[in-house]
């Protein structure tokens, strides 16, 4: 089944919701308006579309494998990375001085979901490169951004981020992977690490995509405090790198296996063996040990790995927004090709294309209606990274730069549950050929499900969104937050359509009981840290299905402003459509979100733990 | 992963909420009383934990295979298939006069959720040839009975139902299998038909486990009206029956292949040909196609078909609630094992179980909550059914056959979505493990994706239960049931306890949103069939949300009672906390479903087909 980028939907995204006329203002972006991504999106969509996209049926059935250490990836994969190196794809939004395009992230993100439609499984690769290349950008010496930054950005190499251990998944306090500081000649510490431990779980831990993998290391050095305190952060290559810039000895890190798992199967999850190889090269006569080199400062890992978690968790969310498009685009066709029974209207005498039944009507829409919502999210919320980045004003900054905090548990949360749901509709809309592997949309059902559980877990998502987001500040953001959807709902109010005044009427419902759950956030976190925490993901759920409900509110004042001026009718008019369907069965679920979060808590945890 | 079957919590069901004791009044089950079916769950539940269920996770790991027409079933299959039908186990419910047990179907379906959670795959064995018993019993010949029912009913042989055709899924008009009678010596019709065509999702429909399959074939005779009027319901075993009960000549019926499926791999899902092979055996000197013999009377298949798929919806339904406790189990098992992170509330000082977690609390319970109340539906609805068949009433038996059929699309529709709700919350407690396929979790998520589909997807119940369930008597059946609900109500709120209290208030708002979603089912369906389809499932959800927050209901009060007796403190307790997490956290969709249905049915289908 083909792809098509929807690359429509971007541009009228970016144009009216992120505004990216706004984004050009700022110095440095003055080339990046509207024009620029367009330009950008159509040759992003013409690559993915005939390179990437036709490899993702190939990778489920074909997967990467492993076999005494080496992991073949899926054919086609080796070389169609290295087409999106040579187009200069992983640089996108990397900085010019390291060989990057320097775009904004209002058009990065949006090729990044792209990609990420096109094969999920291939996308993961360029993922965890950006990870890394943010890590280092913001805490890496200058000798590593010199060693490391350019071939990354490249695509020359590619990146990884080494957090889970067997013991330690969410709570890396649990991470026992040690480092132990290497003395030079003179017998003081000569800068380097000896890394020892084991990693699971590492997307891309090891491939044949790239002549060299940097991997990101959470680990322990000895002495260092008990908790995450006491994690610092590594730069460990598979290849250790000559000071030429060319490849020196294999490091001591090897792929002992690869997970057998229900999706993105040709994404190589690898368990990684950090010294006491046993045949390992005593690379720098010292013994054995994955040689390491500390990034920023000792014990300040988990800040570091923060910023390349935060990179990630947005771009998971995207990775939902991606899902959540293929599966439509694949349902949407089979639903106007399949034919089966008289519609229930008799406007067909005989058995007809099930699009045109009600059921599967309703199924297509809410499938569009969540990617629209979702991916609507996402470039505003990319827009707010942009400003709080680049933009001069320092207020302008830290104001998006709340706003973008706020908005990503929810681009990431929300959107991977609800790329499960698309996924899962999709699948349903085929019948029983959705149920046989050949037709491909159980894959997309398969791949979408790691989506809600790696970078975060939607709970650990909401924990974010409750603790740093909502009760850290007394809820003033979150509210400031229903402030500005007040303001759009005003917009509706005014504006003469019954689709606008249709919306506005969900959106203030939405909005009351979201301001319901902010209220028990805020004042019963200190009190009551169960009954809160019980309501975390509700809470997530509520606060991305209204800020999501939002911009397709806002996507209809723009869509109709558009119509009034004559722009593009079918489109236009489809958005106001999506947009009132959005409200009327996706926004109503928030007044039960409320009363299980606000009047539900006790309920939660009332069952003794030995009733388990 | 063991399994351990409920029964306990099943028996609680049949006592309080199916009230056995009612069941047991009535002539001929007097037998079939508390104690006879405690007796049988504890024998079905030591013979599936250790013969069925070690099964499950080898099916998946090794499925059924098919190599030139044999069909080869996972190992350890065929034997628990001999040892199960040795214990009697398919004649459960069927009449002693065949050789059954002739147990209720109260007692029965407990049995078939015990089979069904330790390996759904092989239960579907049994389900099948249930179905073609209960056609064979209303509508075959005797002489078909005579030659076929006891080889059934002792699992000597098995049943398939052969319906979808590549162009024939939920659209039987479209079924174009031929049926050619046969002159017999005289030049007469024998009574014998050649059947020719191609049947596609046979489950079971070729394997190594029986001596015999009896197919039950949808097909249509020489000048046949056209569409479902035209069908007529075959017989067609795979090895013809002689006189004396011996297996004969090879039918031409041949098994061409078998899917490659997304779950459910132990269980062969077949094409079959029927006629026309190569290579077939001229079983009667006539030349090829495949013997078959007319159930009950020419073009009435449809109606017959229904009698098996009734049974096998409500079994299916019966699958979503087995799937959702297999699934419980595993993750409840997990959660108590695995440590990771502090408790928010600081009652453990290090990293805890992460039962401790509110969040996996309320999965927990939301999977909990979701398995007790389609069960206890699932449980009423069997009660319902052995009065409608067996009461010596006819008042009595009419309105339980109408509040039967009310009940089994929502145990068809809801306790299956559900289960696939359930099934995914299953992986997500388990973290990135769920994900790994070696971990389990991930086959029940698998599984449970075929239950909303087989035997009539979600929108094909819904469309019955719109259509003849509330559309067609004016919304009585369905305005009845709701104050029976009210009843219950009252009764909750009589009661002093907070807990009462609390489900009763969910209740009500819940009744409320159903009623409104009635009156609009019933007031439009003329006028706007459209906008009545187009909430179809929505309603089918809020229906079956509702019973089964009613029979939750109804389960706090009972256990109350029961607790005031002194009996079982804690599974009482756990009862009502249980009971109340539904009410306060499923219970609370229901408006936004009313919503979705009353008020949105518009924007369904306001995107015109060409837009998507």
């Amino acid at each position: 089944m083909s792809f098509s980028a929807p690359v429509k939907d971007m541009l009228f995204n970016i144009e009216h919701l992120a505004r990216i006329d706004r984004i050009a203002a700022i110095p440095g972006f003055e080339d990046a308006g509207l024009e620029t991504a367009r330009a950008v999106l159509e040759e992003c969509a013409r690559f993915n579309e005939a390179v990437v996209a036709p490899l993702n049926v190939e990778g489920d059935r074909n997967p990467s494998s492993w076999k005494d250490g080496v992991v073949t990836t899926t054919p086609g994969f080796r070389q169609a990375f290295q087409q999106y190196a040579e187009g200069g794809w992983q640089g996108l939004q990397h900085p010019v001085e390291y060989g990057g395009q320097g775009l904004p992230k209002t058009i990065g993100a949006a090729c990044g979901e792209i990609l990420n439609a096109a094969n999920l499984s291939f996308a993961l690769c360029p993922l965890l490169t950006d990870g890394a290349i943010e890590a280092l950008l913001t805490a890496g010496s200058d000798e590593l951004k010199a060693t490391y930054l350019e071939k990354l950005i490249s695509g020359q190499w590619t990146g990884t981020m080494n957090l889970t251990e067997p013991q330690a998944g969410s709570d890396l306090a649990l991470v026992r992977t040690r480092a132990e500081p290497q003395a030079g000649p003179s017998g003081q510490p000569d800068g380097t690490y000896k890394i020892f431990g084991t990693k699971i779980f590492i997307t891309y831990g090891e491939h044949d995509m790239a002549a060299n993998i940097v991997h990101l290391v959470l680990a322990r050095v000895a002495g260092a405090p008990e908790g995450v305190k006491g994690i610092s952060l590594f730069v460990v290559p598979k290849f250790l790198v000559n000071a030429d810039g060319s490849l020196g000895a294999r490091n001591d890190v090897h792929c002992v296996s690869i997970e057998h798992k229900l999706g993105i199967k040709a994404s190589p999850t690898a368990v990684l063996q950090f010294g006491d190889a046993t045949a390992a090269k005593d690379v720098n006569g010292t013994g054995p040990g994955a040689v390491g080199y500390l990034v920023g400062e000792e014990n300040r890992g988990l800040e570091y790995m923060f910023i390349m978690m935060n990179a990630a968790r947005y771009a998971v969310g995207v990775q939902g927004v991606a899902i959540s498009e293929r599966a439509y685009q694949q349902a949407a066709a089979y639903a106007k090709e399949r034919v089966q029974s008289r519609p229930v209207d008799g406007s067909v005498a005989g058995s007809t294309t099930i699009v045109h039944h009600p059921d599967v009507r309703r199924m297509l829409m809410t499938m569009r209606a969540y990617t629209e919502g979702c991916r609507a999210m996402a470039s505003v919320a990319a827009a707010a990274y942009d400003a709080a980045h680049h933009h001069p004003d320092a207020d302008t900054r830290r104001q998006n730069a709340v706003f973008y905090e706020f908005l990503v548990p929810l681009v990431k949360g929300y959107s991977t549950e609800v790329g499960q749901e698309v996924a899962s509709l999709g699948v349903q809309v085929h019948g029983g050929m959705g149920f046989i592997e050949q037709t491909g949309a159980a894959q997309h059902y398969r791949d979408a499900r790691i989506l809600t559980i790696y970078e975060g877990t939607t709970a650990i998502q909401s924990n974010d969104l409750v603790g740093r987001k909502t009760v850290r500040d007394g809820g003033q953001t979150a509210r400031a937050v229903a402030a500005q959807i007040e303001a759009t709902e005003a917009e509706l109010a005014a504006s003469g359509s019954a689709d606008a005044q249709a919306v506005a009427r969900r959106l203030r419902a939405a909005r009351a009981a979201f301001l319901d759950a902010v209220g028990f956030m805020a004042g019963q976190a200190k009190a009551e840290p169960n009954a809160v925490y019980a309501g975390s993901v509700p809470y997530l759920l509520l606060a991305g299905n209204l800020v999501a409900g939002w911009q397709m509110g806002r996507a209809l004042l723009a869509a109709q402003a558009a119509l009034a001026e004559g722009r593009d009718q079918a489109f236009m008019r489809a958005k106001i459509a999506t947009a009132r369907f959005y409200a009327e069965h996706i926004l109503t679920k928030a007044p039960g979100l409320r009363d299980s979060i606000v009047e539900g808590a006790a309920s939660v945890t009332a069952l003794p733990l030995e009733a388990f």
